[in-house]
């Protein structure tokens, strides 16, 4: 990619975790194309759950691919994390206006947000010092209806680009399936307290071996509190997180220096 | 594990991201068992840089284990993530007193604390309201010398064990490579700001094809500043940063509020 002249249109990084093929990162591309100079870098194959993983003790492949029809595309062998820094450091020539990710099949709402690899691919961008926005939309079906998520996902990114992000942070946005014009509108909210009960569906395989998969139900520590993510988007919100990856407990460090230690 | 009595000795859960042969484990189990009831559950082959990834696309195993001669041990197919929540819902049948991981062979300071495997047991852990600590050696090597890190842990854990931790919050712990009578102490730290410049080391398969391999240096951003962990740890001193998992940038939340969206 060359570098683009003074009055250059935005160049946009578009990645997700479902993979390339995925059709939220379909619906992301159409509405991005239209505001900028596109480049996709996303996994080859679904990397839901991914967190924040690297490939360090593996290689990593990358593939040119022509679904989205944009300036650039590649489908890479790693995670959502590694696609960002393929992307900053060897795909692109300068540094993005703007990192999207998603349209994530499913909600990314509360602490899901480290389990995300939609969300940890924003975070990523974030890093780089570039405003990142992951998408995500409340519902897993492969033929989900992407029609009111891509009016938010224009009007969010128009935002961004326009306003720019506070340092060190980027957005998590949760949409709601409901048609757009029942969508109340976007309220900035905070990540919701709660966790996931885990119940460990034990099988066995065909020799009588044991085996597990990982299930679960989320458990909400505050239900009905109007400033968290999780009620926004129950009540037809689309709900805005701003995250941030300075994870340090600020809050804890005078406490903690009181303790004694015999070192 | 049955449910012991009321005047029980601690149950200690034990994880890390090396895999549940590597020496840094070995040592870790060797405090704790002195302190109470040891439980290992860790993956059955080197996980760094898994972050908080967790396997849902894919099925999980966990194998009896007999390498560190504790109440139980089990190896597992999947994430450092994953042995902390089978821990909790199939393993243990009630919430450990202590979660401890690593010790890991290297250091996971500033903004590594998002890669980690180490720390993302960690922070699983504090998830589940278990007080957790990851330790990390600044040594990477197979024969690093554990001897000073052992009486850290020894003092740590014991000092968590007695004062337990700020609700949602872990430590994260980096002890320097020299002596004990060397090291200076505990210092209680935040998370360095700085970020990965990444080297993608591309090589060519026998067939011609290139392929990646992901490496890099830190950059700090905040160089000789004391209140930092690169700074502890550079000087000297156990570097112990308090660890949340509320990402929620509420700094940001104000000025996100002003945007107007037309939605």
């Amino acid at each position: 990619m060359k570098q683009k002249g003074k009055n250059k249109r935005p160049l946009i990084l578009v990645t997700n975790d479902d993979g390339i093929g995925a059709p939220g990162i379909r619906a992301l591309v159409e509405v991005v194309k239209e505001m900028g100079d596109v480049v996709v870098i996303a996994p080859d194959k679904p990397q839901s759950g991914m967190g924040h993983a690297i490939t360090i003790n593996s290689t990593i492949r990358i593939h040119a691919s022509q679904v989205h029809g944009v300036m650039a595309e590649f489908a890479c062998s790693g995670t959502p994390v590694d696609c960002v820094k393929i992307a900053v450091n060897k795909i692109l020539k300068r540094k993005p206006d703007l990192c999207v990710s998603g349209i994530n099949h499913g909600t990314n709402l509360s602490i899901s947000v480290i389990y995300s690899g939609t969300m940890s691919a924003a975070i990523e961008g974030a890093l780089e010092d570039i405003p990142s926005i992951g998408f995500s939309l409340a519902d897993h079906s492969i033929d989900a209806d992407f029609t009111a998520s891509k009016k938010i996902v224009q009007q969010l990114a128009t935002n961004v680009l326009h306003h720019g992000l506070p340092k060190g942070v980027c957005l998590n946005v949760n949409i709601p399936t409901a048609k757009l014009k029942e969508i109340k509108g976007v309220r900035i909210s905070r990540q919701t307290m709660g966790n996931w009960i885990e119940e460990l569906d034990e099988r066995k395989d065909p020799s009588g071996k044991p085996y597990f998969w990982l299930t679960g139900e989320f458990d909400n520590f505050e239900k009905g509190n109007k400033e968290t993510d999780v009620w926004a988007l129950e009540n037809n919100y689309v709900a805005v997180v701003p995250v941030q990856f300075d994870l340090t407990a600020h809050r804890a460090i005078n406490e903690l220096k009181k303790w004694k230690h015999n070192i």
